[in-house]
């Protein structure tokens, strides 16, 4: 079974689950709860040694990207970040807890989310370190949770920065996306902001557009066209379109908005305000699933392209 | 380094990072957070196969004991549960993942609490399961939350139900405790409408009586002294006093409260409602860590009984 077959099978089998403090429930970037009148975000991700960081990468790094990576989850709700919680196991011993530990709290810190609590297990000797981080926040108070779930036949699909190229096969790459990236807290908020209801639904990329989009397009009932000549591709790709879709670890913004021209003229505010490329990326129509339109003129799916469906 | 010292470092660390959003931060059973005017109380507690059970427990009691230690530390506060999430590294292929997660779901549904989301990860083969269940839930809303830190000189210590021998070594134990215990929610929450601020200061017993109530004692700044004659020593340890101060998993409340008549009056009226006994066991007076006083007349530290200090 594939990880995200099993994350299927949850999603499925929570469906019948109603309780009255669930908001929304698992399967978006955020679960939204409603505690003493308040909404609450809350998302954990598990960073996996050898697997999301390389074994020699330096603490500070690996600790960067757990913190960063489960904090894009809130971003994608157009959320704030309030606090985190850490689990890690660690070798017999505890080799390193201390360092990384640390380290865990300063990036916490760098990205104005306190360290509030945490739990630390020592592992067998061969068993990889895993670091989960668990972070709460809120929504943004007038536009609320941004979801998956809520994209319109007619919307247009927009991305934050640049895509692709982002992993980096050498150790203690510093200057590898992967372990600078800063979680689009920022940039969501402003969307949140200008757009009000007129955002429609969001997503981080942590899979790469062509799987994140379709997950859109799955979670809202649509169609995602997308158009391979405006992917904005990292500079790094030197063009590869398809890299742009299929690379992992953007963690980028994809979100859909009317596709009127207010909106348009406001995105145009927030990127030049906040100094990020938003980019015209496609269109929703009626359908399912995720396709590109290629420089070619053709019409590809997910299984041309190779990806995993959403 | 021990789990233990690495989490005192991290508290200590932690003591100065100050956020507006933060109440109460690391080192107490959960920590409280403010988000959008309510009170938020997180907790997040990590299950290792091998260890904290065996290897061939069964998916139920497995995430039924995940799901259940989890909520004691919010009933330690004095809380109610809201919602949980988790997240678990699983053998490669997510070996037996389906069953587990659907357990796990079950067993948050069994306490009222549901499970929203979650991550799952494949590990290495060798590697012990690892469950990580983060709980999020709302303090009392009259009493607030009950912290370790609060406890007066003056005060006397109870404790709920009978202590001792949890813990079984055989697998698949469906009589232990360690599998049938149901975390003092509702006990705790009595308590606290009962009690109001007469309830001084609580925690949940996770390491034995001894430990827990040192905790207590180091985060108040006082000295708690226990007599072993008063002791609630489960049957099954023929009144050996000694495990039942030293045994883990007992998962049973510690609390201190106003020494005066009306508390004892209020605890009779809690105890036969619920069902539940609530013995007093001990006092807080002036000075450091836990002592224990022997039914022959002795007086003997945790040096003296070979626990490890709080």
């Amino acid at each position: 079974m594939r990880e995200r077959d099993l994350l299927a099978h949850i999603y499925q089998r929570s469906a019948n689950d109603r309780h009255a403090s669930v908001a929304v429930g698992p399967g978006d970037d955020c679960a939204v709860l409603r505690i003493g009148g308040a909404q609450v975000l809350v998302t954990t991700d598990q960073l996996v040694e050898g697997r999301h960081y390389h074994s020699e990468d330096e603490p500070e790094l690996v600790a960067r990207k757990a913190m960063a990576r489960a904090i894009s989850d809130i971003a994608a709700m157009a959320g704030r970040p309030t606090a985190a919680v850490v689990a890690a196991t660690l070798p017999p011993g505890l080799t390193n807890g201390a360092a990384l530990v640390d380290r865990l709290r300063e990036s916490a810190q760098h990205f104005d989310t306190p360290l509030v609590g945490g739990d630390v297990a020592s592992s067998t000797t061969d068993a990889p370190v895993v670091i989960t981080a668990t972070i709460l926040g809120s929504p943004h108070p007038q536009r609320g949770p941004v979801l998956r779930s809520t994209a319109r036949v007619g919307d247009a699909v927009w991305v934050t920065g640049e895509l692709g190229g982002a992993w980096s096969s050498a150790p203690n790459d510093r200057h590898s996306k992967q372990h600078t990236f800063v979680p689009r807290v920022a940039e969501a908020w402003s969307l949140a902001d200008e757009l009000g209801a007129e955002l429609r639904s969001m997503i981080d990329l942590s899979d790469g557009l062509g799987v994140d989009a379709a997950r859109i397009a799955t979670a809202s009932g649509v169609r995602i066209e997308l158009d391979a000549a405006a992917l904005p591709v990292s500079p790094r790709l030197a063009g590869e379109w398809r890299r742009a879709l299929s690379d992992g670890e953007d963690y980028e913004l994809a979100f859909t908005a009317d596709a009127g021209d207010d909106v348009r003229v406001a995105l145009d505010r927030v990127a030049e305000r906040l100094g990020v490329a938003i980019t015209r990326v496609g269109r929703v129509t009626a359908g399912e699933g995720c396709v590109v339109h290629t420089p070619d003129g053709e019409t590809l799916g997910a299984d041309d392209l190779g990806w995993e469906h959403g």
